[in-house]
């Protein structure tokens, strides 16, 4: 049997999406077909909507439809304080922490055997971003990976002339779960790391 | 933060996908806003052609964009033997074993608790059907589920006076895999149904 051509078209359609593969693809298309034609029509019109309307802040190069991100929108926030993170879900992941600095969002890390140098990611922005500010710190979340480790420390070269304080995220042990299931690397961090306990 | 309007329609919107929850429709959406917008673009577009042009098989109410679907409109299978299914994958499923009847695809199965009778199900439309065909065998190619049975079941209950042979696709020990892993149920179907070996 084969799917008829509109349904096919659908199907292979819905396999850009990651972590969806023929079987997903299938049931999914489907699922909207039987089930919720409505909710696949509002699923079409917001995808086109998105993909057309969506572009990326002036600022801080996270995605936004408007010129300026809300975060970089508020005239609330703190001026003197730059997050620079690898990916607009990062900033999502730190808002929650309650921070209320500015954000600067690269295009994932450095990666030279993948073609991905300073320029591929962002660095210039970053540095033009930083001229333009006020910032008196900036603080570098890139991911806790060795590509992340590599491009923080790449960021805080070059910032180094700069007169800024250039801070990296601290390595520790997570909260919840046991000591001896934590990888040897994180325990060696959050040994060196360790402080005096407030009393 | 708040991702902005356009974005987080489009993550609300991914989530009436099966089995795609907050985290993955979040993926989804920035996926594809930051790396595949003409995927994205194509799939609104494959979205809402489907849910608009798909209608239903006139004969056997599988998902069809034409009146007939392209099992029902090829005049090479065989008019004698009709499969019931309980829904269009499975019309895949058994394509694929070399089938070449024709088929029914019922809504589901008999599900009083959820207030599916025959009505909701189809069964007024397949013995239309099959009043209109000229089937010497139906072969009921329900789910090995407890409701799938039942409805197999019921349909072979009410085919009964009308002359045809109503048969029922084997129960038995699937291949490939380990006897011992095996449930009871089936191996007892499978002891059941036990046949000479051919020599």
């Amino acid at each position: 049997m084969s799917f008829s051509p509109l349904i096919r078209q659908l199907i292979d359609a819905l396999r850009i999406l990651p972590g969806v593969g023929q079987k997903t693809a299938q049931r999914m298309a489907l699922h909207l077909l039987e089930r919720d034609r409505s909710g696949g029509l509002r699923l079409a019109q917001a995808l086109s909507q998105a993909m057309e309307g969506v572009g990326y802040c002036r600022e801080c190069r996270a995605l936004s439809e408007e010129e300026l991100c809300p975060q970089c929108a508020d005239p609330r926030r703190e001026d003197g304080l730059l997050c620079v993170v690898e990916g607009p879900l990062d900033v999502f992941a730190i808002e929650q922490t309650g921070f209320r600095g500015r954000y600067f969002v690269l295009k994932g890390h450095l990666s030279p055997l993948d073609g991905l140098g300073p320029e591929a990611i962002g660095i210039p922005e970053l540095l033009t971003r930083i001229e333009h500010g006020a910032f008196e710190e900036v603080i570098i979340a890139t991911n806790p990976t060795v590509e992340g480790e590599a491009t923080a420390h790449y960021i805080a070269q070059i910032l180094g002339p700069k007169c800024l304080t250039v801070t990296r995220i601290a390595h520790g042990v997570p909260l919840g779960g046991e000591l001896e299931l934590v990888d040897g690397g994180t325990l060696t961090h959050a040994l060196a790391g360790r402080k005096p306990i407030a009393l």
